[in-house]
């Protein structure tokens, strides 16, 4: 029986080529795999044919977007995840949803080989094949870009030498990768990082300069969890997508900044965001107000390490498990609803209210109504201090 | 001899209520201390003047905007330091310079005692007690409004009975702070969290709905001092003072937020800081092209932790000091250009240049010229995902 | 109907006297608990009777020794609790379960003050205050020796002068507090750090020096519990108990070490853990042989924290059940068997087999069975080592 | 003109060969370097002319044992360095000192490359290669066992078909790696992890139950630094071998343990170290003493991380410079003396007196002489526990 492989397909040239690449070079038989994580684009039974079209001897697509949106945007949102404190995760949270597709393929299709489109200098390469090998350590993973020599001259030429249904004139000046949860654009003059991004990089997101007026918004959570928008009940796909359409319209996600990846470069990355920046921006502010401060302070930490680890490919680590059960923890009580304007390229929060609010107004106010009591502050503060204090003497007494 | 006390002194109704209040209830002199950090307002002879007026026996006026700017704010931006990721330790770094003031002033004047106008619920009373404490053992503290039962009813009542050269008639809805590093607003209606601010909340920005056309800005800085704006050499108080002109016509640097205060309650608080914001800005971006990876993934938990530690009156703490180092250390080499463009609210990057980039054209391009090695990929992703590979391995066999 | 107050009761002289202090100063009437935490002495009847002879108005006893051993000496185990890598929270652990029952009774029989013996510079005042305030926000705290100027002196005068049947002459030179999981001893000649412990100090322990011949035991996991010790199941409990026997008599487990309360001072302190330490040496060793690197490292900062809040009486925190569900989830695989030799002092491990080891043999073998892919490494290490040859690149580049 | 080789020579059976092999198959000449880091075992002239004798163009050797001490082992004992808690770094921190000799090497003698004697699946590759790459990114690398395919059986049919002048018969049961910080050792029967250490695999140290009687000793530090043993002078080196010796007698510091390798698995090893397990239990000791609290908890952290870098072949990274500076800054006040007793495997400190301690007998004791007003406790218990108790509150509210 002929080997098969599984190709994580896209639609575009390079893995429509990569079909009949793979099938070349190896002998295998190429089962194609889409996922809608939503990208947009052409439908999925479009790319299907296509994928049979080019010599897939089998074609799946499946429409992840509720999955991609409950399972691993909403875990990115709960654990108020930015790598470098602004990048949220979007192409690092999709490659494990079609990881987990390209599996179930692979072994419903009896493949040994998982392929996938990537170079060998990006950290999507690690994301593929971590995340394959954690799901399925029987399985192998190819890359041909990577490992078989396919280059982009080769594939126009194998393209047009093979007459597969696909476009090779049309060539982008970047490198796009998009899904509901953002886009992320890089190559081209992009790579002078003094360079400033041009209009036509951004798609997402409308000019914040050329905004409409103010769009007030009020986002309500139960349980960490985005369940409404405006009083209108909403899934978490719904009220990404929706804040995606409004937040972008005013220019609301843009982000340009030099970045470390894992393997061992840096490199300039311009993603939008609108709706995953506005839907961070109200989670943050809701979590001001319901959680315990030490609690806070400690998943700060929590959140770095987070966005690390997904970052990095190890999405299927022991470690991300672990720190989903503590940021899990931590949602029990981060309910309540958040007032938001977008407007200009801004998500700003002007009201939040909560049942399980700790912010006490009778503790806080300075009004009438206060119940702090001032006499216990003073020995808060001597004993707050002590340490520093003695510390001080120390170095006073030891200097002199 | 009579015994002294040396108080915090800023010229408005409450302390120059207090000089008298203090000596009636402690039969202390009272010396006042004013201290110029960049808080606008009267000059400080003005001040001086005042505090005779108002019975100090003794009257010291400081300067302290270069030191303030030097030694506090630059810490402060070199760390990254944002209290729950959003707020530039305004009020928290001016304490110790405050501080420093007095407690010299104790020492020339033979005061045994420190006056401060804080009240017992807030974190300023920590921040002035445990630094004074800390740099001098032997002085005590003490608060009038916390610990001699001065109420704003009973200071106005005084005032008026003592003619004290102080207007007594105008009362702010709200409670401020302010200095070159930022504005602080709390208090009034901002106490209901589900209320907006209001424009006339604001004092330091304009609206960034009616923002001028966009401003850019090019900031030189050496080993993470900024040292120039557009080409121009600045001190650091030039750059906050510039900054703040130039990026408060713009809207930038607003912030409202719940935040957690030391003392156990939380706290509507609104800020304006749109010199420090551009600055803090225009400095991660920089770091991102010029520190190293794991320096900067360990430094974003150093940055958290002196943030918490300043916030909490801890300035003058061991830690404190070898965080500093920490973060001196790792400024070495943040040398180099970053342009920005200021508008509408947003401090945006769109260009960064450094001799000393860790930003490496040639291992970055996807173009002609590449000199990465993407044959060492597959080894390195193999051994990255060897744990995660490993328990899966084991998860999947001990589950079976 | 008068006022009722719940007094934390151990028996001795102290809250023997404190029962009618409280009585007389307060018009109260009290309620005297006695929890039995393991510390071993008198049996809770006789306690019960002199308590009520003492003049409390009821007297409630609770056995707590399986719920202490099950729910606060375990997860002090898996998370590996040591304070200051030392300690493993002995007292700090044996506070809450005392609180709780504390809190029970005073719910059940109408007070409105809980009442325990601690002075006003240790650790425990906190850890019962802190715990009765977050278990029951309404109960307020009261402690005789703080608050009500009970002195030892005092204590012995009433305790005479109302001829309590409790023993007045026989003075301890040091402070003792015992339980199932360890023994705490300080105050007295311990006071000067200089001086060693004398051997009347230990009584979990016998001299290291003096043991008999050397003790293996095999401890069995399962999840992280200790379920079996040489084959034989027991409970958390038996377990604690026989190896508080057993690595005592071969005195293991003694600590001496200078500490930082709380409250912000330093003191001396002197622990013996034996069945603790042999526990916590077998539990990490299992957990080397068990848990994925990453959660291992990630772990160490976990247990750190964990610590730190127990020890400063933050155990019904919310951070605290937070970090209690990630340590819980990291157990998952922690199963199997650790060989342990018990001698002179020691607890040494020689032998760990699990069937849901990480270890792989075929991996680590340097023997033929090899199945390591030496080749992969060159890449690895040439991408794991890049970013520290860029930087040093630069700084030779720049230095120059 | 002929390409050169510096290969890293430790005079044994494998790099006496590989001399010849690396000349073979790369047409190279090659310089032996060995460096003296306190392995014992030959003397330096007697492995020069080894290294001559079989084939090297040149040799150099180098005594640098106190270099070692004072820049390797001394940063690991201020850091407190025990990676998995447990493994004071012995190998790790002996590379970077080897790697510094091997560079100036190549330099002085125009290599291009630098050869070394490591397998691919172990972490010394990564400590030697990273570092060089660090030191000299323009010098290459290659490991004859991993790259040319030098196995043991080849190396020894080589050194026999050759007449090498190295013994070839005796094979020893273990890889051992040893130094004046310590010695390691793995393979053999302990691949087998229920197997237990026997007698042989040691020599470091004394077993344990053997031992003579006790021996007090009195370790004094100035900053951190061990300067006397009992009163006298010592350099660092010297500390480290007197305790070596008395440690070693004491069957002290021995280690046994499951650890993860930087290349994704888990090994077994067995260490000793006594002289340097004896010296982390005094500085960690004068560290409770001299440190404030604060900074002690952060420095665990730090040591922590310190720890996998050196580990992980970081040594030369630019956050292990910035942690470095961060532990020198902690060590300003580390200045007194500890006296322990080493006795049949334990360390055990008994006094410690410091000119800078912040131990404060009157702050901390309880007889008569007590400084700390207890007056000031029940205010900072009640804001201390603030958050707490709001949270809990909030919890049973929104529970009812």
């Amino acid at each position: 029986m002929t080997d098969r492989v599984v190709l994580a397909y896209s639609g575009g040239l390079d893995t429509s080529v990569a079909i009949g690449w793979i099938a070349e070079r190896t002998g295998a038989e190429v089962v194609a795999v889409a996922v809608d994580v939503g990208q947009g684009g052409e439908d999925l039974q479009t790319i299907r044919e296509r994928a049979l079209a080019c010599g897939a001897v089998e074609a799946e697509v499946a429409d992840a977007r509720d999955e991609f949106a409950d399972e691993y945007c909403l875990p990115a949102l709960q654990a108020g995840a930015l790598y470098m404190d602004r990048y949220p995760l979007v192409s690092a949270i999709s490659r494990p949803v079609i990881v987990k597709h390209l599996v179930a393929a692979a072994q419903q299709h009896g493949a040994s080989v998982v392929a996938h489109g990537c170079t060998g200098k990006g950290n999507d390469q690690v994301r593929f094949e971590v995340g394959i090998q954690s799901l399925a350590p029987e399985l192998s993973c190819i890359a041909p870009v990577r490992d078989l020599a396919l280059t982009r001259d080769k594939a126009i030429e194998f393209a047009q030498a093979h007459e597969l249904p696909i476009e090779t004139t049309k060539s982008n000046p970047f490198s796009i990768d998009q899904n509901v949860w953002g886009r992320a654009v890089e190559t081209g003059f992009l790579e002078d990082i003094w360079n400033a991004p041009t209009k036509d990089v951004y798609s997402y997101t409308q000019e914040p300069g050329q905004s409409p007026g103010p769009d007030e918004v009020v986002v309500a959570f139960e349980r960490g969890v985005p369940v409404a928008l405006d009083g209108r009940p909403v899934t978490v796909l719904q009220a990404i997508e929706e804040l995606n359409r409004r937040a972008g319209e005013q220019g609301v996600g843009r982000i340009d900044m030099v970045e470390d990846r894992l393997v061992g470069i840096k490199s300039r990355e311009v993603y939008e965001a609108p709706g995953a920046i506005a839907l961070l921006t109200a989670h943050e502010e809701l979590e001001n107000v319901t959680l315990e401060r030490d609690l806070a302070r400690f998943k700060r930490g929590v959140s770095q390490r987070w966005s690390e680890l997904v970052y990095d490919g190890l999405w299927f680590s022991p470690l991300k498990r672990a720190l989903d059960v503590f940021v899990a923890e931590s949602q029990e009580h981060v309910t309540g609803e958040v007032r938001m304007v977008l407007h200009a390229g801004r998500a700003v929060v002007t009201g939040r209210r909560s049942e399980t609010s700790l912010y006490d107004f009778s503790l806080a106010t300075y009004d009438s109504g206060d119940s702090f009591d001032q006499s216990l502050a003073k020995g808060f503060v001597d004993i707050w201090g002590l340490p520093s204090k003695i510390a001080s003497g120390r170095d006073q007494r030891t200097r002199g």
